[in-house]
């Protein structure tokens, strides 16, 4: 049974946890780095590291999803972004400042298709898998393009979507079941935040979920929206739709992937121990020398032109040594601040906790530890 | 059953819950913004928001309240305020600080019922819907005056008020069961922060209660009453309360609008979750360029001659770019923080909630986010 | 039965509860203020507040005892303070910076019993109840000097106290039971924090228990010594262990005094609706212009030779408007920050919560404000 | 029953409490001073405090060791510190920064086992008892070093251990229960977090565990590895384990000695009782002007080559007047921080609850002070 609370008279709330809010404990044997795979594979693709580099143009370039490739994750490019709309896109990237109001003027400008299907061109010849975002609203727009390029993994991704969306009364929206199930690739599809809509979601036939929307430092979602995601508790209940569904379907797995509040490490570590298969990353990297974005982040959701609800955040801030991928990735690192060698601190964990796989992880025992 | 603890041996205290405790969780299909609507219609008033600006002299002026009811919304003016007791009100609002003193001062000039009358005999020539408000304590010798004047809602106000007033032993005060009951008028009457306190001024006739004293950045009212309201819980008993009075007399609805923590678009969509049907704001609007506070705010609460209960604050504090009403109730904006376009934020996550109404959006889902 | 939750295997405690986590509820008809009185009676003593003076040398003078007498208190003169070991106090205390050290050596010096009872006297002569504080260690030794000169309010008072001290094994301390049983005059004494200390306090004979500390912003026990006293847990298990004494008794009521966590008219409001008689202020008085310790404040903790627990706070701060103690007990004041004014405060509340007098006000509805 | 929680459906998780969640309840007599004892023996070693310096070279040299001795304390060198590494290690002392990347490059020097001899020889020359920690990954190859050159107590310490460590698949790692039964002198093991392990550890014979890996201001293990380790809970479950332990061996007693979340002689009382017979301090004694790290503390997560997991922390910070290892662990003090006097402090608290020793101690009365 769910923990619920009553807020007042006849009105019971659920209390959600944060990551944060727990800790991993150690209480099974210990193991060596040696006896630790970090490995995930999805449909047909294996990668050595649970990550999926999130669809914002600030981390994700053609450029910089060769090298996320080479260091063992999957990078998606958003297919509504800043290289889908312009054809000097490092141009308008360099142009950026911290100001909302200049970047919902450069994404005024419309996605182009064509430019679109140019850069999954680029992606597939330089030898990388290729994952797209679309959002739920140009799905139908645009997907016939990317899928006609040739795509290894679509993702459908809006801040908080559903399965079945009404445009306006009795004119319903994009039909996600049908959509999903008709498409020869596979879909990751999300944000998700609860067990109701994680489960509908894996019914259309997906890949993998998606679970929260990337909140981080600069997301204002939760004072805009009032729409907030405790990420343990809906890893748990999104993994608890998951067992459900296999239960339902006599075995079909679907991948959770975890994407916000997770700065570091133990984030990650958490995230997984929840349920999470893997993680989606954006503001870790953004930092990066190969980041697009010059050490500053933002997602789609602060480019919005009436209500946007994103900060734009600088993670360079002048730092005359930012660190690469590969430090931020798979280390070594001689920063302590667990935002560094994300990848090697999850490994490390892992082995400490006595576990060898993802898999196995996902039952690492956890604690609460604020009482505050 | 509420939920108690036992702070100490024989004693209970019920836990309330603030609307910085909770969040929205969107459980059900998603709708467009053209399948949403924030309407409100109180008696045979009806406005596109579900809105009423606080009477407080920093935001409510006889031109504000023009624009406010231009946006969709109710102004209040306060009866009792700087416009009813200055000729040239423009004058004393330039000179004011943040000083307390200096407040006190101002405010020590008595109430003229014949400015009173002036003031709404404008509001009727610029052709707005007009609200007053009154204290409990003046009522009797104003409300003659305003009514005789004509208004369209009068509003009782104080920080903390009940339907039983006692001036000393056997000695009763305003008797709000009979005055209200006796009016033609629909009245608003709070601030009220518990089921009985609701349900008995709903039983004096009135159209609407008002839930909370307007607590704000400025207000001191915890430290120097040791008063508080938790919102979420005291809008959600004083749903209860509605639900019982409904019951009790067969199907009269009496509207809840909350007044305080109110700051973005989360807490009035939170509020409006809770139970309300409309939010009364005051501090939210003081930086707009059409506020008569210049972005100083304060409420009736700072001025009091002995026991001042607020703070001046300045919202503009020298910023060039102050946001006019319109930018802050309806936008768009560039600004993320979640405190501009308050109702456009409302109606966007009426609809990932998949809430056509504010009635039906009363029934949405929440969480409690804060276990710290 | 007692809140208590488990912190390990087989290991219990109890939640506590302090003034910050809880509120007051306005619930029952309010009332005016000329239908409420704050007074309080202890023996044949009567008062306009329920305020005792803390003996801090930083508050309590005999210029100053004479003043808060004036205002309706009770001040508590340190009979082991700087007034009763130098002739020249004022050039002591005029030597003090917020150095600790400085303050042990000043305390160093032996206490006199001859400027004791010259200072008992001076009280008497100015025509102010006399009542001074001696600590459990010195109580066998100086008592009987106090008692000579005649004193109204005998006050035995240390950190933590407890009716059975032991010296050393075999070797008991002063026995509270018979010397406060063989005393005329009415003795407060503290501090205390539980029930059963309480409650063997209260069949010492006591007219008063001191419950709390007087922990404040400087106070650093938490940190030095891990004692730290809910206040609200505190005197509402104090107000039980007063039950069950007037039970034992048929009818013998013994007076709580709330000393500590008080800055605040919020906070003596909920110490009193807790349970408390009267408050015991030091802190908040620092400031006034009449204060001995020119704006510093520290408490006998603070001069401890070995192991100081309190640091000494500027109070004053350099202000040049600095209040009187009326404004900062009974007002009025511009101060909106609920630190002056404390029972124009308190008066003010107990109406708006609909009581007359403190001791029904002791029934005040509670909620608990803090779920984070 | 241990308390927990359902963090989402399906999951439960424990909550855990840190020392500072609780405080201690003084309920019994009081007692003075000089009946009360602080001193600890464990196999043959007797100490006059209950307190072990940790193995960081910032707080034990072989200088510091014979003053930590002279105080009652007993110090641990590292074995695998700068001491065993560089035959000048005040020079590298005396180079380092608060650079990670500088600390790294000093520890890759390899440790030299007959250093480790020298080192340990000069100790035994200067009088003191002679205590070493080995990591577990290097304890079979140093080991005979050190007890071919005669230590009185072997630290066995790692940030987390466990009874059983797999290096890879079919390759066990050291087997701590049959090497400490084959050991003749004492062996201190740890860090250990939750009952299982500890239990485990005590049957390897071990005479103490250490509890917890040392965390304070500087470590970032648990946003690195998002291990925390909440103390209180941590050791009333050890207390647990040695409880069952003792019947299952039919009267076996293991130390326990904490270690993290120590600053202050509050922390230290709370750890003591909640179970710990002792505590081991490193950060708390970095500022003495006896501590070769020139007042930076670092422990040896902090120079890990590849995923460091402790920030340098400067805890002299420039500060001309830094206080002995006398004044800190025994006073007097001018200093009411808490940091000051640890155990002059420890001896006072138990006395205010009543206790003899430390072994009494134990059971002292526990309050949780935090709801929020």
């Amino acid at each position: 049974m769910p923990e619920t609370v009553e807020i007042g008279l006849g009105r019971s709330a659920r209390r959600g946890y944060h990551l944060d809010d727990i800790a991993l404990v150690p209480t099974r044997r210990t193991r060596g780095q040696a006896a630790v795979s970090t490995s995930w594979q999805i449909d047909a693709h294996a990668f050595d590291l649970p990550f999926v580099a999130a669809p914002s143009d600030a981390v994700v370039s053609p450029a910089s999803a060769v090298e996320i490739e080479r260091l063992g994750g999957l990078a998606v490019l958003d297919g509504e972004g800043i290289w889908c709309r312009y054809e000097d896109a490092d141009a308008e990237l360099s142009g950026l400042t911290d100001e909302t109001g200049r970047l919902q003027e450069v994404y005024a400008k419309p996605v182009s298709p064509d430019l679109l299907r140019a850069r999954i061109a680029g992606l597939r010849t330089a030898g990388v898998r290729v994952a797209v975002r679309l959002s739920p609203q140009h799905t139908a727009e645009l997907a016939p393009h990317a899928l006609a390029e040739g795509v290894d993994l679509l993702v459908i991704q809006g801040t908080v979507i559903s399965a079945e969306h009404v445009l306006r009364e009795d004119q319903p929206g994009l039909n996600l079941k049908t959509f999903i199930a008709d498409l020869d690739v596979p879909v990751l599809v999300g944000g998700v935040t609860n067990y109701q809509t994680a489960l509908h979601l894996m019914r259309t036939g997906a890949a993998g979920v998606i679970i929260g929307y990337g909140a981080h430092l600069g997301s204002t979602t939760h004072s805009v929206l009032g729409i907030e995601v405790p990420m343990a508790t809906a890893l748990v209940d999104a993994a608890a739709a998951r067992r459900d569904y296999l239960d339902e379907t006599g075995g079909r797995y679907v991948h959770l992937v975890a994407y916000g509040d997770l700065a570091t490490g133990a984030d990650i570590a958490k995230a997984l121990a929840c349920g999470a298969d893997a993680v989606m990353l954006g503001e870790p990297l953004a930092s990066a020398t190969e980041a697009p974005g010059h050490g500053l982040y933002w997602d789609a959701t602060a480019s919005h032109p009436r209500v946007p609800r994103s900060a734009i955040v600088d993670f360079a801030d002048g730092d005359p040594h930012r660190p690469t991928l590969e430090e931020l990735l798979v280390g070594p690192t001689s920063d302590p601040s667990g935002e560094r060698n994300l990848f090697g601190a999850v490994r490390r964990v892992m082995g400490k906790c006595g576990y060898s796989t993802v898999k196995e992880f996902q039952k690492a025992e956890l604690i609460v530890t604020t009482t505050r």
